[in-house]
């Protein structure tokens, strides 16, 4: 009898072990391909489920492009164009691209003092001091100002993402409080991934957020997550296999994370 | 007591479950950055034993470039400059560059008649009728001929590979028989992985290898596994930190591959 407890505590500890591999800590995981989604492949293949496997922080897109995600603590969150924010209940959804990673932060600074976007990524910079690294930043605390962007869900032909930029929303929100989760992603990452720089936002009482185009920070603590394997789960689908991955996308990234126009 | 023994079963089976997650079925897994490995990077810093988690197939470089790799069965083969060919033992050494995964075949094609490697090349393209796709591929069996390089190990200070392609030894079998294992990676894969067909050769003896220059079939047979996920594991070193990635390696990687000096 004590042989069989020992058996069963031993499985147990394996079994805890192998359901989240060490790998997946420090790993970047990717469903769909950055380079593809930008030129028009919304539709939705990876569901949330899965998604939520893979990693409790991150951002990403919905289903045909029907405003931002958001995961924060293993919640998706999702802020459409009229601004409406909600958490995602419905673990079935899919989306066409989203990066998400397990959190653990391996270094955490407070900040008390307010910085624009140029000085905060510039002070980032300092700290890593090395621009090859793959960077998790949860930036937490009160913010002077933050301006987000929401897409409003695409209309079928999809056609670029840059040639869809006067359809998104803005929001300019003054004195708030909550979260920025996102990542610098280094430039030999290209073409899977959007590079340098990227958040997206979601308000302390959950009620509002988006893609992060600008902000100014009051009393934040960043935290910062080294992350040193990357995934990409590629989309089984007619559309990805004819996609012409031959132009280059590179200036259509910067516009479409600017919210610029080209 | 039933209970318990019910108890155990259930946890033997989740745990043989999560041991090897589906998801390894079909993913690309490389150890390394392409580009960094060509650009000087040959310090091995991914231990083989780790490597076999990854998958049963592959191939890659030994540390500090000292001859080729190949994987086939869970097996590890080593061939260097001299042409000697073993199997590698000691799973504590490791490599600076391996891709590998588990191989399972979705398409078998028995080859009689005899084809050079433009001719292999271009009946695999038209058999899988779809440039984005990634694939693993098994040629077993006669061949007509094969040429092959191995590297001697290099010394320090590291240059680029293409810049020491006069240092590869070349080899050439006739009416030989043996294993292909290798890959056609998609062009949007550019960076992290060598790009194009890419094959290491093992002769049936597991005597003779390398690096696959070019060839004519005889009787063999292709099989083909269609991969949908890819994932990196990045050096944690200071070389790998300080990389340069602005520079454009493609040329020097299909001098390399090609096993033509620039």
């Amino acid at each position: 009898m004590r042989t069989l407890l020992f058996a069963i505590f031993y499985l147990i500890t394996i079994n805890s072990y192998s359901q989240q591999p060490n790998q997946n800590k420090n790993t970047l995981f990717t469903a769909g391909f950055a380079n593809a989604f930008i030129g028009g492949l919304y539709d939705g293949f990876y569901p949330y489920s899965k998604l939520k496997q893979q990693g409790n922080f991150g951002l990403g897109a919905p289903d045909k492009l029907d405003g931002e995600l958001l995961l924060l603590n293993g919640r998706i969150y999702q802020t459409q164009h009229t601004g409406k924010t909600f958490e995602v209940k419905d673990l079935a959804a899919t989306t066409p691209f989203s990066v998400v990673n397990y959190f653990e932060a391996d270094k955490i600074i407070p900040v008390k003092k307010q910085l624009n976007k140029a000085a905060l990524f510039k002070l980032v910079d300092s700290i890593v001091n090395n621009s090859n690294a793959i960077l998790a930043i949860h930036l937490k605390g009160s913010f002077k100002s933050v301006k987000t962007r929401a897409f409003p869900p695409a209309e079928k032909p999809y056609i670029p993402l840059a040639q869809i930029l006067d359809k998104q929303q803005f929001f300019n929100f003054k004195d708030i409080e909550g979260d920025f989760v996102g990542y610098n992603i280094p430039s030999y990452m290209e073409g899977a991934n959007i590079t340098g720089y990227h958040f997206h936002f979601l308000s302390q009482e959950k009620n509002a957020g988006g893609h992060v185009i600008d902000f100014v920070t009051d009393k934040i603590t960043i935290e910062i997550d080294f992350l040193n394997n990357f995934a990409v789960s590629l989309p089984q689908t007619p559309e990805f296999q004819n996609f012409d991955f031959k132009q280059d996308r590179s200036d259509e990234v910067k516009s479409v994370e600017n919210g610029k126009r080209e």
